[in-house]
C-alpha cells in the first residue's frame, strides 16, 4: 500500500486518498461495497435529477474531510496519537453502514424498532470481530466513550464532519448553489479547548454562513415539497405491503425483503436479521415496487405506479396547519374517486420543524486569541445566529384532486 | 406553461428550462421516465463512485445544450422555423429514449440483433401516434431525411449536442477534469454554411481540445480497464443466464427480464417486444444478478458474486495482444481453480480501438472570414487536429491469478 | 459585426457577446477603455489579493447579465422593444464610467461636491452628442423619467443588474465564497407586474440567500478592517496633499491630478474639468503617492509611506463607539510619536451602518401564480428576511500603538 | 504566528496557509510587497480582461503548492528535513522577486543586459543579509547547488511548481478553460527517484494534459497576437524614450524609470541599481506613457496613444514568414501616413516558436511499480506525448493599414 496509495476521484473533493491498508480492506468489504447501492438522499432525485449520490461516495468523502481536520488540529498542538487517528477515520467512514434501502423508507416501516445508528454500530462490532479487534478504539469513540471528547464530537455533533460532507455534497449534485458550504474554510478553523470541538474565532462568517446554508438545504432540498410526497408514498407502499402479505397474500419481492415484510415488529434483531439486513439495497425495494404495479390490491398498485411512473399527489407546505374540514374534504375525494380505504394510504398531513441552530443540544464554542470560549449565539461579531435559534413548523399536506388519477389507475399505459 | 416554465436544476449546467409544454409532456411519459433509473456510463461508477448520473439528465443537458444552439445560430442569421426548432429539441430528448439496462449489456446480449437507436426511432413513432403526429418532423431530422443537413447534424455528427453534453457531463460526474469540455464555446462558435453544420474559425482551438478531451474520455473512463472487466463480467453473466434459461433452469428474475432470457436471437421485434423493453432498467438487471449469487451453476453464481462484490478479474491495458500461451495459460488457471468450462465466461482478450478524430465519416469544417470552408486537418492554424486522425489500438485482457477467488466462491461471505 | 460577433472571454460568466456595433464601438471609446485602469474594489486587494478586476469587467459583465434578463422578460411574455434593449444595454454599460480612481478616494476627496453618478450621467451626454443622439432614450432610463419603470429598475434597484455582477464577480475575485450568489437563478425568476420590476414567488430563497450574501459581503469585504483602514489613509493622503498644494508647497503627480488638488471645492464642475478628470485612473494617484513617501512633510511622507509599504494602522471594528478617553490616548499616542498635528490624519473612529434589507427604498415584491404581488418581508414563505430589516451599526477605529512605525519613519527602507 | 496562522483568501486554492514567521516576515517585506504592483501576465489583460492577477498572488500560489508537493513526498517516504522544507517555500516565493514593470518589458529594453532570475537571486542575497543567514539554503537550492536535485527540480523544471501555479492561474483569470490543469492530481503524483523529481506512472494521462494546456496556452494566451502586439509597442515605447532621453531630450517620468532611461546598457548592475530598480513597477510605467501621448516627439505620441487608448496595430500570426516585399509595403505605408523614421517602431514581424515538450533539456521520468524510471514519450502508455516533441515555429506580423490611426494621431481625442 504505501508504494501505491490507492486514490478515489470525487467530482467534490478532486481525489480522495485511503490513508492505510486496514482503511483499505474496510471499503473492500462487502458491508461497505453495498452503500454503492443506497442513495444518499432517499427519493430527491425526483426533484433534482442530479441526486443519484450514494452513501458509499459520501463515506468517502467524510473520510477525506476527516484527514484534514487531523491534520489540521495536529498543526496546531492537538495531540492526536497515530492510533486514535485511525479510529476517527473508521468511526468515520462506518458511521453510516446501517442505512437500509434509501435510508429512512426501511427504517420507518420494516425495522422501524431499530435505528440505522444502532445497525452500524452492530455492523462495526461485526466487523472488530473480523479484523480482530482492530475497530475496538473506533467503536469507543463512536458511542462516545472515549475520553478525548472532540473526536467524538467531529463524528457527530452541531459541526461534525458528516454533516460537513453531506450539506457540500448534496448541494453540488442537486445544483441547488444555495445551500455550498465551504468545509474546507470551516475546517480549517477548527480547533480544541477543555477538550471540546470549538471553533476560531475568525471563522465566524463560515460557521454562519454553514447554518444558513443548512437551513436552506432543508427548506429546499431535504424537505421539498415534492420529494417529501414521494417518500411519504413509499413509505405507505411497504407499509400496505406488510399488511397484505401479514394477511396472508403473496406479493413478488426480493427473499431479504419478503423476510423483513414478514417480520414482527418489535421482536429482537438478531445475527440473522442483520445479515439479511445487509443483503438489502435500494435496488430490491425498486423491483418490487415495478412488480407491484401490477397487484392485485388496488391499493398498493396504485401506490405503486404513482411511483414508478412519477405522478405523485398535489403537496403544499404552508404555515397553517391542516385544517378537519379540508382533511375529510380529501379523504372523501379518495373514497369517491380511488376506493374505500384509499384515503388512509393517500391523504397525508405532516407537521415538519426546523431549528436552524439548536443550542440547546450543544453550543458552537468561538475560541478568541485570549483562549476563551463564547457560544457564538453570545459573541459580538454574529450578524445572524441569534435569529436561527427559534425553531420554525411548517405543515406538509399531499392529497389528490386531478385526473392525473386516470393515467395512474390504468393498467396498461 | 407560459406563466410557470418548468426549471430543472442540473448541477452541471445550473437552470435547464423546458421551453414548451409538448416537450413537457414528453418528459412527464413513463417512456421518458424510465430513463430516471438507466444510468449513463453504464457500470463506470465502480472507477469512478460518482458516475451514478443518468441517461434522463443527459437528455435534459442535451435539450439545454440545443437551446443554445438554435439562439445561437439565429443570431447568426440562420433560418430555423418555430416547427424546426422544436422538432430538434423532441428529436434530442429521445435520441437515447431506447436505451436498455446499462445501455450496452443488454444490447449487447439480450436483444443483440436490435440497436438502441432502432429502439428509440420505434418508440419515437409509438409517441408519434399518441400525441397526435406532432412528432412527425423530429422523425424526419432524427432519421436525416429532412431537406437542412445541419438539422441532423445537430442530432449526429462529429461534433453532436449528444457529444458535448456526455463529455462535459461524464467528465464533471467522474471527476476526471482531462475531459472538460467548453461546450458553451464550442456551441457559440457553431455555424452553417452550404447547409451543413461548421465552426467559426476562431474557434479552432476550443474544437481541438475537444477532440483531445473526448480521447482522454475515452482512455480514463469509458475504456477505464476495471470498468470495461465490469461490463464484459455483466454481459457474461446474462449470456449465462440465458444459456441456463434456454436448458430449462429456473432463474427467479422480473418477468420481463425473463421474457427477454427466453426470447429466440433474430425474431422480429415486434410491438409486444417493445412494450416489455420499456418495462426494464438498471434495477431488473442488478436484482437478478443478486439473486442469482446463489445459483446452483457455479459459472452464474460465480460471475453474479463478482459483480456484486465487486471482487473483479485482473485487467491490464496493453499495447501487444494477447498471446496464444498466455490465454492458454490463464484459461488453464480457471480450468484448476474454478471449474471446467468456466474460463470461457471469465478470461477475456478483446481488442479496443480509438480513432480520436474520425474524418473519414464526415470532417469537421472551419468556416473563415471570407465565408470558405475548410476542414481543421487541413487549416493552417491547427496545432494538433493532424496528429488525431490515426486509429490507435491497445488490447483489454481479463483473467484471474489469485487469492480473490476464495472470497468469491464462498457462498456466505 | 453580423458576421463576426465580437466575444469576450469572462472568467465568472464564460463568455460575453457584444450584441451590437454601437455597443462595441462605446466599448472601444477611450472613455470606457479608462475603466480597464479604475479598480472594482478600491483598496480590498490589500486584504484578497484575488481582487485586482477593473470597473471595465464588472461593466461587461453587466451588460452579460442584462441580455439574459432581455431574453428572461421576453419570454414570460413582457414587451421590450428593440430600441429599448439597446437602450438598457447602454445605460448599464456605462452606468459607472464616472467612477474616479479607486472609486471612492477621489470622489470623497479631491471633487468631493460631485457625485459619480453625475459624472455618468455627464459623459452619457458627451457621448451622446458623439454618437448623434443614439444614447437618449438610455438616458432617459438612467435618469427614471422612461414610463416603463422596469427598465430604469434593472439599472438601479433592490434588485438591480449592477449588484447581481457586483456581488457575485468580487465574491469571485476575493475567494469569499459566503458572497457567491446565484445570479442566473435570480434573473430566470425575473418579472414584470404593474409596470415594476418583480420576482416570481418560487425564486424566494435564491433572494433571500442574496440579501444574505450581500450582508456577507459587506461585513467580510466591504468593511473588511484593514481595507478601510487602507482607503481611509488614501483618503487622508490626498487630503494632505490638497492642503499643501492650496499653502502653495510643490508636489509631484501627473498633471490632472495636481489640476484637482488645486481645484477649490464647490467651483462648477465644467466641461473643462469633466475632460481632465477622464484622464485620470488608478496609476496616477499610486505613483503621485509613491513620489511623496520621500516629501518632506512629514505626516504627508508617512501616511504615503504606511500605503505603499503596506505598514497599516492597527484597526478594529467592534460594537461600541469609541470613547472619548480611548481617542485622546491614541491622539497623544501619535502627537508623541510621529509628531505634532498627525493624529488628526492618523486616527480614524467610523461608525458603519449596514441594512441588509432597506425596504422603506423600496420593497422587493413577489409574484404569486394568481398574479398577485406581495412585499419579500410579508411572504408566508420567508425564512430570513424578516430578520433584515434591521439596520446594524459597528465602529471602525484605526490608529497607531506598535513599532511598526519604525520601519514606516525610516526613509530608506 | 503558532495560534494565529495567517491564512490569505485565493480565488484559485481557496485558502494559502503561511507554514511560519520567517515566511511571514518575507511576506511583510517592501521587497515582496512590490509584487503587488507588478502584474504577472505583462498586457494579456488587453484580451483578457480578467488578467489582472500580480505576481504577489502566483508567489503566494507558488507557496501553497509546494507545501502540497512537500507533504507528498514525505508520505511517499522521501526525506525532507525541516530546513529544506522551509528552504523550498523561500525559493518558490522569491523567485520572481526580481520580475520588473509588465515582468519582460523592462528586462528587454532597460536592463536589457540583466535576466530577472540574476535580479531574484541579488534580491535574495540582500535579503540573506538582513535575515542573518536564514536563506542560505534556499540560494543553494535555487541555484541548483544543492545535493537533493528534485528540490532544485521543484523551483525549475519540466513540471516544476511555478509552471503548475501560474498555468493553472493564467487559465483561471484568463477564462481560458483548456488551459486549465489538474495541479492537485500532478502533485499527488510526484515522486523521488535516484535523486530526481520524478511521476508516478498512473499519472501519465495528467502529465500529458498538462502538456498539451501548457501548449494551448502559449497559443491563446502568451502568445495572443493583440498582447504580443501590445507588448511590442510597449518595448517600442520604452526604447524611443531612452534614445530621446540619451539624446537629451525631456521626458517626464517617475525618477527611477527616468534613471533606467539613461542608464548605459553593459555597464555593471550595481547595488544602487538594484536599490532603484526595486522602487519600480508597472505604475510608473502606464504612468509615464499617459504623459508621453502628448510629448512632441510624433512617434513617442503614437506609440504610448496606441497602448493608453488601445488602438493597437493589425496583428497576425502565420506559418509563413513575411516577405521582404510584404514588409516593404508596411514601411511605405506607415512612412505616408505616420511620418519619417516611424516603421522601424511601429512595424514588426517576429518568429515565434514553441516546443510542447523539450526533452533536450530533461526529460519528464514515470516512475513504474517496479521502480524502473522511463521517460514519458518511451512509454508505451503516452498517447500524445510522441506528436509534442516537435519544435512549431509560426510568424507574427503587426503593422498599419487603417483608418484607426486618425483617432490615434489626433491629440484631443
Amino acid at each position: 500500500m504505501a508504494n501505491k496509495l490507492k486514490i478515489f476521484n470525487d467530482p467534490v473533493y478532486g481525489f480522495i486518498s485511503i490513508p492505510d491498508s486496514l482503511i483499505f480492506h474496510l471499503i473492500e468489504h462487502r458491508i461497505f461495497q453495498r452503500l454503492r447501492r443506497i442513495s444518499q438522499t432517499g427519493l430527491s432525485n425526483y426533484v433534482y435529477p442530479g441526486c443519484n449520490h450514494t452513501r458509499f461516495l459520501h463515506a468517502l468523502g467524510c473520510l477525506h474531510l476527516m484527514q484534514k481536520a487531523v491534520r489540521t488540529l495536529r498543526q496546531k498542538g492537538v495531540e492526536i496519537t497515530a492510533a486514535e487517528e485511525r479510529a476517527v477515520y473508521i468511526a468515520i467512514l462506518l458511521h453510516d453502514a446501517g442505512h437500509g434501502p434509501f435510508s429512512h423508507a426501511l427504517e420507518s416501516t420494516l425495522v422501524e424498532d431499530v435505528h440505522h445508528e444502532e445497525i452500524s454500530l452492530r455492523l462495526m462490532h461485526l466487523l472488530n470481530e473480523e479484523f480482530n479487534g482492530e475497530l475496538s478504539l473506533a467503536i469507543e469513540i463512536f458511542t462516545n466513550k472515549y475520553h478525548k471528547k472532540f473526536l467524538s464530537q467531529l463524528i457527530a455533533g452541531q459541526l461534525d464532519i458528516d454533516r460537513l460532507d453531506y450539506l457540500k455534497r448534496d448541494s453540488f449534485f442537486s445544483g441547488v448553489t444555495e445551500g455550498n458550504i465551504g468545509s474546507d474554510r470551516i475546517i480549517s478553523m477548527m480547533n480544541v479547548a477543555d477538550n471540546q470541538l470549538v471553533m476560531d474565532e475568525k471563522g465566524i462568517y463560515s460557521v454562519e454562513k454553514y447554518l444558513i446554508s443548512r437551513m436552506f438545504m432543508y427548506w429546499q432540498v431535504y424537505l421539498h415539497k415534492t420529494s417529501i410526497a414521494a417518500e411519504i408514498y413509499l413509505i405507505q407502499t411497504l407499509r400496505r405491503a406488510k399488511e397484505l402479505v401479514q394477511q396472508g397474500y403473496h406479493l413478488d419481492a426480493h427473499p431479504g425483503l419478503q423476510y423483513f415484510l414478514n417480520r414482527v415488529t418489535g421482536s429482537s434483531f438478531d445475527a440473522h436479521d442483520l445479515e439479511i439486513f445487509v443483503s438489502l439495497d435500494d435496488h430490491d425495494v425498486i423491483s418490487a415496487v415495478k412488480l407491484w404495479q401490477h397487484h392485485e390490491d388496488p391499493t398498493l398498485a396504485f401506490l405503486s405506479r404513482s411511483l414508478i411512473r412519477r405522478k405523485l399527489p398535489k403537496a403544499q407546505i404552508r404555515n397553517m396547519a391542516v385544517t378537519e374540514e379540508e382533511y375529510a374534504e380529501k379523504v372523501e375525494f379518495c373514497r369517491q374517486h380511488i376506493g374505500e380505504g384509499s384515503a388512509d394510504y393517500l391523504v397525508h398531513a405532516t407537521p415538519l420543524t426546523i431549528t436552524p441552530y439548536d443550542n440547546k443540544k450543544q453550543s458552537i464554542l468561538l475560541l478568541d486569541n485570549e483562549g476563551c470560549c463564547t457560544p457564538i449565539e453570545h459573541s459580538q461579531k454574529q450578524i445572524l445566529t441569534a435569529s436561527l435559534l427559534q425553531s420554525t413548523t411548517k405543515f406538509h399536506f399531499c392529497y389528490w384532486n386531478t385526473n392525473k388519477l386516470k393515467a395512474i389507475m390504468l393498467n396498461n399505459n
